[in-house]
């Protein structure tokens, strides 16, 4: 809402940061480089919209483009964007020296600088400096299922809406989603609710179509090294968030990874979903591990998905929070209106109280990282 | 060659059935089912062509098709053939009525009457009545290697003729395969030996014009639930060879074939190769136990790769003795005719003399196979 | 040294709890309940003794013993103690009555009130009350090394020391620890610096003089199933730190609690250290699950070693924020004064600046769950 | 029995090797190193009393003892042995010069040489002379039931006879064995029916006892790591059937092993049973690539236990005849005269008419490895 008062006036955000408050968890100070002089009254102008949807609005100063520099702002959700580049933050970690740079590896490798980097998603973004959760049901089921659910997710506190239209199903006969219209009504939902919507695509076909609409395009466990279905993604400007595989190794993860950004897309977000054991009391054994593993070999940002992982709902939120604390820059969770009557994957499913206990339970954990950072 | 003297008479073989002698591992009897009368002068023309090719030749009887039969002979390999059903026999089997069926799997069920499926490809075929060897470099990589890799595992009696022309590879920067070109190589080589071959498939737009050429189809253990990919090529005639992912289990291995079926294509060929433990002296654990656990849930032949299993040629040998012991349907080994100038997978490679060693020692627990079944 | 006063008074303390202080996390309040009337002259001179050494001491009330109580002391930490039973909590949790009970569990079962069990180990205790940092070197190598790490643990607040005399290494030929000589130089520095000892027994013939001096008996990884030993703890009175198999399940490590219970031994608590899967960025893969699901199916304590899991300094942290989250009673680190010259994990030891990182980490992450629980 | 008539008369037999016949598997060529003259009247005394028990003698010549040789005879079944070292073949097998020999493993690593070890077990004997058969049930349950399996098992063909006494059960409740009288009833059965046996220790202050009476010692798949009763057994004279561990890598079974030699011990049979693995539809998944590389690294005789890996009687004959194919030194099968009434395991045992069975098919399996070995 507030880019928007840019965006009408054409003028470019060049840098969105976001910072957690750490005495007021979940309120964010935002950080926004604008192209243009302070004094331009078409940047006035956009400042004064903003200015009462913010509890605070201050202008930290004004510096000339470095060379080099080519951030591009986040595509709006409904524009046909030109290829973007994720936002960067200059240099907020220390740098890793000593890690070994792996020449298959280019571009997923640590930066130099240590810098990590941000992925815009719609208005939202994933990075080091938020904690982002998505949330919604396994599959778009309906018109007025999606719609419950991003009413309930957007209440919540989650910033990205996920739905599935194209499921991966071990059985062909098993609901396989609503495919391009379950993509309709989950964007239908997304903009009702002002949040940009995730979903998974699963054929090369389909990328494209999808793309047009979604704000963020999904790589499924069972896809992770479908390596066609990489470059397609690879080819269009839509973040992606691409989730480890149930038996691929962290590097196989980061292979992958190098695949689609190989292909000119670099806005990659990784996700562990957990991994395939002999342990049978969970439905796959959530491995914590690869979030601070992963950032030790990549800059771009980790997340975790406690649902597959968990295969039930008493077990999500106990996941949740270990993944917020080991360090995941967001969560990926599966919530529903009415978990008893979800087509796919209800056991796993977090009703709406589940879901605001979730956030009530992260709330701080998410704040102690900030502090002790 | 024999079955060359029918076809040139447009006489219909209904059924090609061989069987291993077991007094003479690696000869076959043959029992081919001839479509029409034997005082017709084709058939007495064919059968004269085909008697000096052959050790012995004896008509059996002839007896007129049974209703219901629409058995189909096997395309030829360069005629672009009509949906195709596998031969199947009557009823070899004893039948296995206790196997509680899966509706979710109804074409992989075993049958009621226990009957397994033979795969026709080409003019070799894959299934209970045979051990069918199928040999050729990880990847097509010129046509001088493929002519080279041809002729070696013609030599050695190898039936199908294997090579890589989509090589799904972990690193986006790794040797790819040659693609279409390599396809066509191959498919060269393959009619220079005749040798029916079997090649890769790994994005389902390629589908269409592979199979246009090549004799069978693979599906890698990565794309094993590419589901996409699976439909397509469910949509074509050719025999799919069906790779288990490194961490699939049984089931969802069956479950993948089903996919394949429920497309309308029945030719499948199950194949083991190894699935992903914490042991690191091997590539891979070799599951020879999904061998009889498959013969128990499914009417399709199951074969194994004991090559991508062992990762090194000197335990490909072995992991091959194994697999025929426990009741494979055959065998698909990469053998290179120049390993250490191999493009992939050279470490596994078989040499030529590696090729010979394990054909003689493959022999004779074949030949005890036959005798104890 | 509170205790002390109670003890040479000769007045039972028959229950002693703490609260970690929400406002000042790594502060306790204790629970105290004396036996005997707040009148009697020993009561009043005991409680004299302990006021200077406490911030706030405050006598709650007096109320009769329940018949059918039967809760002991914890043994002091060198007096050879009677049977003990753990310190329980009356009612804290909520009861989980829908939890199917194994028959093969019966001790280990969850409570039929949900109750769950703080184990005291000499004048510390793990329990839901809590979050218990143990913390030491893999191997005792010298009075002058463990006397060091003694000192360095409790300036960081870990309450209990652990360190290894009888080290079960994969190799005969590898630092097997210094045995019995070991033990008594673990508990010289316990006592110096008024830490209770945790050490590992291997053999059952070395349980009972182990016994006579340590606080807690550790029952390893590869012991987990070594059936014998497992009742002969289950024989002593001492409290024991049972560790999950590298490749035990969930239920197995639960039976084999039950092993130690059925001995007659009630004091367990259960340890989660990483399984063994194919993933080899780390040495094992935590299991972050297995802290709610064992919270699910039994009442005893559960705590996480994240040195074992992670075999990599730079790890335990994260890992040890992701246990504390998803809900351990507490932690086992291993913190070696000088990691460079360590004679066994050295890769994994927390030198003292880790150590103390550690804590500053750990305390808002556990305030937080305090807060919410 | 035969060995009877050359101990009687006090000569020592300096070496024992026995040879399948190619064309008659399952009877056996002896060549018998004997200590003295051919003209000794004791020697031909005991020529003579071999004579009509066997189908062919042969004496095929005399020679000199080798300076340097310092092979003794196994020990007879009941006798007090001094300590043995296991007969080895002088050279039959290609040196492996390459394989890099590991220091911590000094006395399991490969021979110079290549020679590979034969471990003798009363009569019986395990390595590449031979394939040995070793069977009988999960447990000894009482007199009756194992002298109706001794009689069941010496009937097939197997040379050895199994029976735990002392079983290692996840469950505290379940069935534990019948301990030391177990063992004395198995050794009336084995004596009875000229059967060595083997059976499992598991507690370090068992094994004395059980070495009186044993032939074999088998250690568990539990106890793999318990290196407290790998140093006990290790210092008795009685051959050790050492099982790989539920999770233990190739090269942790190997260290295993160098702590029996190294304490002394050096007749140690290597045995992988099935290791832990996501896939559900078996009890384990036998690991056939093991025994190669086994072989790769150690000159000791490596069996196969297919039926804890089956977990299912059905399975049990096709992982057997893997095994032999893979080149397995012999088999440990559970074989049960009523499986349905087994106290142990049952799901797994084979009946007689199973064991029957398999030894019928096991046959031309291991005839064709000795014709191409
Ligand atoms: C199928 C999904 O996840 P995964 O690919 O991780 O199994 C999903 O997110 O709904
Ligand atoms: C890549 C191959 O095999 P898999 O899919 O089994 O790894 C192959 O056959 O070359
Ligand atoms: C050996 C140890 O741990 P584990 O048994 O978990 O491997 C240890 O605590 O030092
Ligand atoms: C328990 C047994 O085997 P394992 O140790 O291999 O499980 C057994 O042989 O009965
Ligand atoms: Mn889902
Ligand atoms: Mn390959
Ligand atoms: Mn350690
Ligand atoms: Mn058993």
């Amino acid at each position: 809402m507030c880019l928007q008062a840019f965006a009408d006036r054409d003028i470019n955000l060049s840098k969105i940061e976001s910072r957690p408050r750490p005495e007021a968890p979940w309120e964010y100070l935002f950080y926004i480089d604008v192209d243009g002089s302070l004094d331009a009254p078409e940047v006035q102008e956009a400042l004064d919209r903003v200015r009462p949807l913010t509890n605070r609005l201050k202008v930290l100063g004004t510096y000339p483009r470095r060379a080099g520099d080519d951030i591009a702002p986040t595509p709006a959700v409904d524009a046909p964007a030109p290829a973007a580049i994720p936002t960067e933050k200059p240099a907020p970690a220390a740098a890793c020296p000593a890690t070994p740079r792996n020449p298959q590896l280019k571009n997923v490798n640590p930066r130099p600088d240590g810098a990590r980097t941000t992925v815009n998603v719609g208005r939202a973004s994933i990075g080091p400096e938020s904690f982002t959760l998505i949330a919604g049901p396994c599959a778009v089921e309906s018109r007025h299922q999606i719609f419950e659910a991003a009413a309930m997710v957007k209440d919540h506190g989650a910033v990205i809406l996920r739905g599935g239209a194209f499921k991966p199903r071990s059985s062909v006969y098993a609901f396989q989603g609503l495919g391009h219209e379950g993509v309709q009504l989950l964007c239908e939902a997304g903009h009702a609710y002002e949040l940009p919507v995730v979903t998974e695509v699963v054929r090369p076909e389909d990328v494209g179509e999808v793309a047009l609409h979604a704000d963020m395009l999904q790589i499924g466990a069972r896809s992770m090294q479908n390596f066609g279905l990489l470059t397609r993604v690879g080819q269009t400007d839509r973040p992606v968030l691409l989730k480890r595989g149930l038996s691929a190794t962290i590097d196989e993860l980061l292979s992958a990874a190098e695949y689609i950004m190989a292909a000119g897309n670099h806005r990659v977000v990784l996700c562990e979903r957990g991994i395939r054991t002999f342990e049978t009391a969970t439905r796959n054994t959530l491995d914590v591990s690869a979030v601070p593993v992963l950032k030790e070999r990549t800059h771009l940002p980790v997340i975790v998905d406690p649902s597959h992982a968990a295969g039930r709902t008493e077990l999500v939120l106990p996941l949740a929070l270990a993944a917020a604390a080991v360090g995941a820059d967001g969560l990926i969770v599966e919530a529903h209106p009415n978990p008893e009557n979800a087509l796919c994957d209800k056991d796993q499913a977090l009703a709406p109280d589940d879901l605001a206990r979730l956030v009530a339970r992260l709330r701080p954990i998410v704040a102690a990282r900030a502090e002790t950072d």
